[in-house]
């Protein structure tokens, strides 16, 4: 199966969603990063290009470029990312959209409302593939959640309190260097909204997407509390869902010391679900009656009971290998052949000793082995 | 950069950890798998190979002609991952270093401990470079540990524990077709050893990798709980240290309902870690006074907050958009423009509204919308 | 020390309340519970009395009959408990405080805010010393927290959620004989609120408590989700301090499934405080740099290390054993001398074995002890 | 019903036990403390019955004179808790149960084996009642853990570990003047063992009490890690049960940082079980397939929702308001009538604006109410 080709728009030097994008988008196999406008500076762009593994000349200095080399390349682009700043979330989507090219785009959609329904026509019109990355959606215990409910084991719902608290712009870095807090407290690059743009929107369509349920209507408490701040960083709304189910959604960049912790809780008649990002592959059923379920993601990509991120770990390895590999020294945090014997040396020990009571575990040195 | 070239042998049809050793080696861009003997019949490894986007006749009959090809080709692979079972570890390995390519294999090292000290001359003798994927070691609070003990913060070291509790093997599946299960409780192809062979060591390993001190005796009670099987599937182990320090080594694959339940603690005369693989990103020091430190990760692919995982969720969406794309279809899971507007329409809603009380959650439909 | 005498009014048969307030007012032995107006049926409140351990002559119909026949007595009441509903607070402590009799009262203060202005003045003008059982503020950790918020740790508070979630009033159990549920959804007992005020004013007091700042407007959203009911079973409350701070106070009781789930959380300039009725005993302080620090309460009546709930557990051996002496029969769950054998030819196998390997456990049988 | 008149042996100044078997005694309103040898010295033991609320006349100098002196009084001790040094555990029991009075003895039941099956042929001669406080099977859970395993839930059990941390000791605190310490590392007043007799104890009798099973042959590693101490400090055993099932006894008093983590778990053919001390009133119950069960206790003292330590957290506003009173003052931590007011003014503020938006939290001051 050959994979797609992936074109990416934004993601270049000091980014942390690009990288992410890249990693997601290969991981199964399925996709492959091809080419970038990675900045807007063409070198850096090239240089980025580079960085990710790619053929220099396919690391454009800008969108408008991008689309329109890839365009005349038999091998193109199929599949774009937009991992830029809110503002350019429109242009950039209707381009593609406009060229017939697929787009995954950061959310939320676009800095403005108004261009959220244009680019809706857009879409309808050209009927372009197009995805945004309301990345919790993909846990596979939120798909879980969402499935308890459609089954109904909830019964009709109740209730619904979704928090999302994250403590990194607790101080105006904005404007002590942070990249990432520049952009999104500035209005012209985020739009309207602060933090109920960059993660109140994560809160909202987590809400929707395990309920079915719409919101009907809202009464917010939008805060700047750093002083300075042009943009909310902090949000408090109480919700009514169409059916007339209460709601809270809460979420926060100035709640210090905490980092990324999403959390939903929905109620219903026969029960209540209560999901976190702190542990995302646990799901939590509790019953109107009877002991809470505790249940355990067996994920799409490993057995039951290797926990997300094992992957990452084995990754760490492989990188440890690569690096030392090409500096041509050993690997210090890789274990070795001396871990390897000590291994072996302990399986035999515990065998030949079992049920014996104490044996040394003896590691003959190499030096001592006989020829 | 240009990524290193990765063969692999084993990891076919129905491998768990051969598309783990893939994920892992390509996560960070540095590697790229390129060829592998995935399965001993030709037309599945070939099958094999182009599953992993390969290029058919690079999937092998056989290791030996993964080796003799490869050494042949201009673009070659450059290093070797081994995720057969235990009994081709030690040919693999040996033949590999022979021909200076380097490896990565999974644990244990061997099948045998003879074996394991004849790789070890081999390996100097050829200088090759060799690594065993002690996983756990990959973790980023596994590293913390270490690095608090050997920062001194624990004082001496006093006691430790490691506990590595599975359920897989409660019941007999190595007789109704779990072939994962089959060739681990078979002597001829897993070694001697069944639950110390392949879990034990794992707790072996982070034990000595963590505290920096090696196991001098041991006394151990394996026992082989499910009747018929001719390995061990449940282990206790006392150890002691060269330093005299005492351990408990606990490993079992027969502790029905437990997932992967590995556990390290160790404490000494100034305090006590504590980690646990269901929550990987944490780290719990215990300091002989005041309070407890719960020290998360800020992993090496991720700004702090982000549990391990987060890349796995993300890369579901990607895989979703893939398979929507290859079925001409929506992809019904991955948010799209609807959830974009509405989540537009939120954020216009709670900046406008804000402190003013309710206001409704209106999204215009687009057939009402005016032209 | 002569322990205080103490009074009760309710409490009676069917009170979850009454009962403990006996076992806490008495627990540190300063407080005897001697006489009580348990049922306004005065054969019930003998055996209320008697049950209690009273003269059953001190089990009166009625607390005015209470009042006036304790002051005639030179070993009468001298503090008052009120566990009765809601619409007897204010008449009860308005005739204690007028005969002088300390009070501590059940929350909240009153069925309404004009009672409870109106027992504020007679307070002040009598002098009357008159407690609130908001019980949360009785836990060490959350006194600790406030003295964190004091000492200045979290620096100017910024935010603040309090949630207490229960799932008792999921169904309409008013309906079908819970008495609890009974008095607390009906207004001339309970008064305006429901939900709100059973245990919403326990959120809003412990938020205060903690952060001394003070709520000086809300928005609310109350519902009633239960078909039927009369007052509200469910509280969305957003908040803002005095101060400006914003808020967020959530309680339900139609949470099914949800236990007696409190928790605050308040976040400053310099970190956040998390603290969960769950595991009272523990406070998290998550600092805006730095590890988080989980602090465990050394509580008053215990060396740290063992858990609230220590004393409960000793307690259950007592009355088994006082069970089983009443009855005049052996007491089952209580471990007896074939247990006090077992542990000793433990040690001893232990002892004596010690780094000796396996030795077996051998408790003498009595028949076959030498005599 | 009349409560039962206790006696008690030990517990006087700086007893940790002492207060709890009081406080434990008396919570359930079935038996009260009359009387106490606290002290050898006849003016501390007739200090420590006044603090206790006692005639001072009923603390006595020594165990002799209470069984004796309380033999002659027609309201005599009907019941004698033991909580003393391990060394008087044999001749205090001796005496009670010849004079025909009921015990409740702290653990290990005596010093010595020899004494322990002497104590039993006593016991049986005279038939006295006699209890150990094996603290822990008092917990609710814990005896819910023991009815699972009765019910076959498990299915037949497989595997054991039991593991009971402490830090403690991990000083040489009794050479600074901690008197529990002190009688404990003396194998004069503690007996043979240390660690395992305080601690270890406890998780044999846990390990026995929730599986009914029975220890067969153990395997033992004692160490004093810290230097000087005669007896063992920290204790690792393999355990072997009747039935063959393999198993693991942990122990430590110098697991510095830990307070008193005491785990249970026992896998059977059809599932786990998993206790812990840090959340007593939880029991997790693991089952071959499905999802976790995490059960919770609805205690014998409080409803479904309230764990355990409630009671206490109630107990602390009473032991305020019984210090203030006594010292003439107000209980500045205790909630007044400002606080009920504040409450009232919630409630009434919530139900007022309920769904109109924001509204003022306004409380009257008094000086400006009209009269």
């Amino acid at each position: 199966m050959t994979p797609l080709r992936l074109g990416m728009v934004g993601g270049g030097p000091g980014s942390f969603i690009g990288p992410v994008h890249r990693m997601a988008a290969e991981l199964d196999g399925r996709i492959r990063l091809v080419a970038g406008a990675f900045s807007r500076d063409a070198a850096r762009s090239r240089a980025a290009a580079a960085g990710y593994g790619l053929a220099p000349e396919r690391g454009y200095a800008g969108w408008r470029e991008l689309l329109a080399a890839e365009a005349g390349r038999p091998d193109g682009i199929e599949l774009l990312a937009v991992a830029a700043p809110n503002a350019l979330h429109f242009p950039v989507c209707r381009a593609a959209a406009e060229a017939g090219i697929p787009v995954l785009c950061d959310k939320p959609a676009t800095a403005t409302l108004d261009e959220a329904l244009a680019l809706r026509r857009i879409l309808r019109r050209t009927g372009t593939a197009y995805g945004l990355t309301y990345t919790y959606s993909g846990y596979p215990m939120v798909r879980a959640a969402r499935d308890l409910v459609r089954a109904g084991r909830l019964g009709r719902l109740r209730k619904l309190v979704v928090d999302y608290s994250q403590g990194w712009l607790a101080e105006a870095v904005e404007r002590t260097g942070n990249a990432q807090a520049r952009w999104r407290t500035d209005p012209a690059q985020a739009g309207a909204g602060g933090c109920i743009g960059d993660i109140g929107t994560h809160a909202f369509h987590l809400a929707e997407f395990v309920t079915g349920e719409r919101v009907a209507a809202l009464c917010a408490q939008l805060t700047s509390v750093v002083p300075g701040r042009r943009l909310d960083d902090d949000c408090n709304i109480l919700l009514r869902f169409a059916g007339g189910m209460p709601g809270v959604l809460i979420a926060s960049q100035v709640a210090a010391g905490a980092r990324n912790g999403l959390r939903l809780r929905v109620w219903g008649e026969r029960g209540g679900l209560d999901w976190s990002h702190e542990t995302p592959d646990r799901l939590l059923f509790e019953p109107l009656d009877g002991p809470a379920e505790l249940r355990h993601a067996a994920g799409p990509r490993l057995p039951a009971g290797h926990p997300e991120g094992y992957i990452e770990a084995f990754a760490t390895l492989y990188r440890d290998v690569a690096d030392a590999l090409a500096a041509g020294r050993p690997a210090p945090d890789v274990p070795g052949i001396e871990d390897g014997v000590r291994g072996m040396a302990f399986i035999a020990a515990a065998v030949a000793g079992n049920g014996a009571g104490w044996v040394p575990l003896a590691v003959p040195d190499e030096a001592e082995e006989t020829p």
